[in-house]
């Protein structure tokens, strides 16, 4: 295989692409388009989508195709014409990615299982696998490489562990979830007792409850309680290097962004979405339906929906103001100094 | 096994657990309590621990059992009566953690082991795990599957090393400590050094010693150095998701929330506690007892013991006042605008 | 071996070093030295580094020598004169790091690799290490224990992989690369499309190109696109626990410290240089040569090249205003109030 280009995921005519979006072709019907491409990185065998006519102003090179709707016009270019071209691309890039091979059922020879462990023979346990005492695995279920399965976990059905997951122990995922590499569930909450003269330990005996349809990126920590319930919704989606102290709670479709940190015991509402490097203290909640601009700081509880922003974070209109001023004190500084003067010369002619 | 139901820690009546903690029992002797529980997770079958009684008021259910002091009414809940019922819960805790399954001494058939390695034979070595030239693990230390220990490393008594634990080379662990999953230990000091057309790496030839009783979270890095020691002191608590860089010096007894970042060679002292999401710069020092409230930030030396908050810290009450009003600058503009629009009324006037 | 001793990596007489450096000796040339060390965790059998003599003031013991110039008075220490004392320093450093044991050629009995990779007979594969289908890894190449490289992927010429490393799928690097323990190269970016009733999964196909003479950090994540590639020019630098989104573009000599947080599709020139702790917003550009100081915000382009800090990144002498103001919002609030009363106490005098 050359590496240098990038592997061929549609393979397919405008024809045959036009079938399965719905669409009508403008253009040679049999051109062959060989993967499906993007504009930022365009690929001239590639098909794209194109929402808007300005995003063709700045191309290098063409890709061979377009999927764009009626309005917008693609200058000569091969197009699919379509109502919807975003969702009719992700339609062909949901095919595409289930070409992309999948583990047979079966366990890996090298795999390690703990006799009181239940494994589904439709799962697919994979190379350097273990599996601890009284762990259960459930149909349709893939292992990768590498992974670490502790005692008294639970794997549901179809749901995907990619390599160096590890769930440390009383951790249920539901089903249809997707584990990325190096994401640790299950690690003990931080709680200590400062005795006078070192910090005890306080043993974490709680567990972790994912939800179904669940994804949680790689190197993402979510910790185990003391006693009670770590609980991750379903439908959540958790990016890279996300922090999910001890237990938190996070409602059905939660969206945390890449390196978001939730302090322990804090309960996020249905719906929220918690943009990237994101902080929210210990024991707040957030409501339903509360969205927080990236970078923001949530030292308290947010107890309407609505987008917030900043630091600390504010209603959304606020919050950027707040945020544009930050980047202005020396100058409102200087606004200060300025009116000092002038009240001190208004002083000095009055006196 | 059941994963809906969580699995019983306690399983002793109200009679046996008031024994054990000292305490004297309000309800039925007889009473079967399955596990430890918390108010905010409230089990039917559980015992928790109730330090005011407004605790009790927004509950949906009910505890089978509380842990109380004489001052706190009940409210007809069966009670065990002591004087710190935190203290007693702590210690049920720790009894119930010595319940989950320790590994038993020896070695995995998997694991590769240097030649030049030493293993005590009290020691045990899990599935998988791979241990370098001339390192040694010491009685009673405990290494999960998967554990990468490289050369030159030590692993003292009883300390317990997670999956995926990573200690790259040249690092020294004390007794006691528990070091969670995917952890790395070791890996090069981030220093290069610009020759005018290139990064050229300064090689990390240092090392890292780690004290007794340390426990660091999961996905956490602490660097090699150049030459010298990383060090981190007896006692240190580190959370999940934690960056200490090259050359950094912990004292004892430190503790560091999740997703703080140190920069390299700065020095923090004994009982110093850092709250989540903190970044201290490079080449700075905090005295001993200083606590920096979470999502601060640490840019110059902190001389003297005390509480700061902020970004940049400051002593604690003008770290809170700042982060305020870092929330209220658009009003703070609006009344400099007001007071430029006052003064050149007044000016007006005058002229 | 005693831990608690450095090791060796010296091991010469003051006059054998001065013949590798090229310096003229102070001295006894007999003197032998056992290590290298520097000045803050000084060593009294090793050979440090000196650029003022200030550093020797506050020394609780000395070093056995030291490399200094021919201006720094060295108080008697035996010395080795050279012009450039810190890259003397380095190159004995990096003479040292050579004596580091390196894995031989071969393939460890444990690995797994699939028929269609292509393994070269010149590189190193370690224990429980998988490649998987068509990918290759070329001469020179190590690999240590616990890596795990998935379908079509790619690891240059004498490029090194630390344990646990993990080349999810489609990520290729180039020569001499040195990727530290447990960074994930080519997990799905994160994308999503709410559908009116829960988040829908983009799928992520793209792919990663890491050129030359590329480090990164453990604990590191580098995403995979939707389609396109997620590009890292030849010698950048990337420390630990930092984030790249899908689709960003790194050009060459980039430098990111820990913690640093780039957004999807974010566009970074050559030679930029991120602080610690930085974030960067999804789809913004730096043009070539920006350097953005440690914790800061950036969240719109920045067009210019030159130093930047704050949040928000604002050029570097406006930053550090803002931020020591951050620090006086208390004072400023006051200085406002005060202003306050006496345009009240004036408008009175004057009605």
């Amino acid at each position: 295989m050359d590496q240098s280009v990038p592997p061929g995921n549609l393979k397919l005519t405008l024809r045959q692409v036009s079938e399965i979006v719905g669409g009508t072709v403008e253009g040679q019907p049999d051109l062959f388009l060989e993967r499906l491409t993007d504009l930022s990185a365009c690929d001239p065998d590639g098909l794209a989508f194109a929402e808007h006519e300005r995003y063709l102003d700045s191309l290098n090179r063409l890709p061979a195709a377009l999927l764009a709707s009626d309005s917008v016009p693609t200058r000569g270019i091969p197009t699919i014409r379509v109502e919807k071209p975003r969702e009719a691309f992700l339609k062909l890039l949901v095919r595409a990615s289930l070409q992309e091979s999948k583990a047979p059922p079966g366990i890996h020879p090298t795999a390690i299982i703990s006799p009181s462990a239940r494994v589904h023979p439709g799962a697919s346990i994979g190379a350097f696998v273990t599996i601890g005492e009284s762990s259960v695995v459930e149909n349709g279920a893939i292992l990768f490489d590498h992974v670490s399965i502790g005692p008294s976990c639970k794997v549901g059905e179809n749901s995907i562990l990619k390599s160096f997951v590890c769930l440390v122990t009383h951790t249920t995922l539901g089903k249809n979830c997707l584990i990325h590499p190096s994401a640790v569930l299950g690690a003990d909450g931080f709680g200590f007792f400062w005795n006078g003269s070192f910090h005890q330990k306080i043993p974490q005996l709680g567990r972790i409850e994912v939800g179904d349809n669940v994804e949680i990126g790689a190197l993402t920590a979510i910790d185990r309680a003391m006693v009670g319930i770590t609980k991750i919704g379903s439908g959540c989606k958790i990016d890279n290097l996300v922090q999910v102290g001890h237990n938190v709670s996070l409602g059905e479709n939660v969206v945390l962004a890449a390196a978001v940190s939730i302090g322990g015991s804090t309960s996020i509402g249905d719906r929220c979405i918690l943009g990237g490097a994101t902080d929210v203290s210990d024991h707040v909640t957030l409501v339903n339906d509360v969205r927080v601009g990236g970078g923001s700081g949530v030292p308290t509880s947010l107890k309407a929906p609505g987008d917030y922003f900043g630091y600390p974070a504010k209603p959304v209109a606020e919050g950027r103001r707040n945020f544009v001023l930050q980047g202005k004190l020396s100058e409102m500084n200087q606004r200060i100094l300025d009116l000092e003067r002038k009240i001190e010369a208004m002083q000095k002619d009055q006196g």
